[in-house]
């Protein structure tokens, strides 16, 4: 699960926002020990009105999901990961996380997020393979 | 966006479960007029422990998310569609979804979802692209 999830490239974080409704968006993220990490581009300026941010601040259990699809069905497969976000606006954890993504994405080496990192315990793992 | 989310061939649906907390999972789905219509392979005695139906039940404003991703990434883009979501465990809703389905993945022509299919009213679009 570890290696599937580490080699993905994309991810979808779940959060859920102040009013309780299911908020979803792709991530580019890299995992770093037990963090999986994300960063957002946006100006710091704008980022307060980033529904994903306000949302963790709100409420910081969140779920990201990386999956496969193919029309062979059965080489379906996913895993997800559940735990609490913290949004680093900067600092070492920022840091940290920032190198972590430059590793994996060479985009992010040409031209590092500007904006806050959210880092996620990545504690409460899930997959399923249609193979299994 | 319409035709994005047509043509995409898997989407992550994201629920709130009755704790308040995500809840994440790849769908196949099909559009169907106002409907994004999508099913649950599972016999009908085991979904009623189906995370995604109970929430839905609970709280049955939901999320569908439909992303491109390559390394490239002026040429990312995503499309997320909010609404109601209802359970059809049979009935003319239900065989209306399946056909849906049907028609979109050859897989269910021949082997066609034995558990609920799961109506969302798609009334709230938002789209996203690197290009833009």
């Amino acid at each position: 699960m570890r290696r599937k999830l580490e080699e993905a490239r994309v991810a979808r974080l779940a959060t859920v926002d102040p009013a309780g409704r299911p908020h979803i968006v792709p991530i580019v993220f890299a995992l770093l020990e037990d963090l999986l990490v994300t960063a957002v581009d946006e100006k710091p300026k704008r980022t307060h009105k980033l529904q994903r941010l306000e949302n963790v601040r709100a409420n910081p259990l969140v779920a990201v999901l990386v999956d496969h699809y193919e029309e062979d069905w059965s080489r379906l497969w996913w895993v997800r990961v559940r735990g609490d976000a913290t949004v680093h606006e900067e600092g070492q954890e920022r840091d940290r996380a920032l190198e972590a993504l430059a590793a994996k994405y060479s985009v992010y080496r040409e031209r590092p997020p500007i904006g806050p990192a959210i880092a996620i315990i990545a504690e409460d793992w899930l997959g399923w393979s249609a193979k299994e």
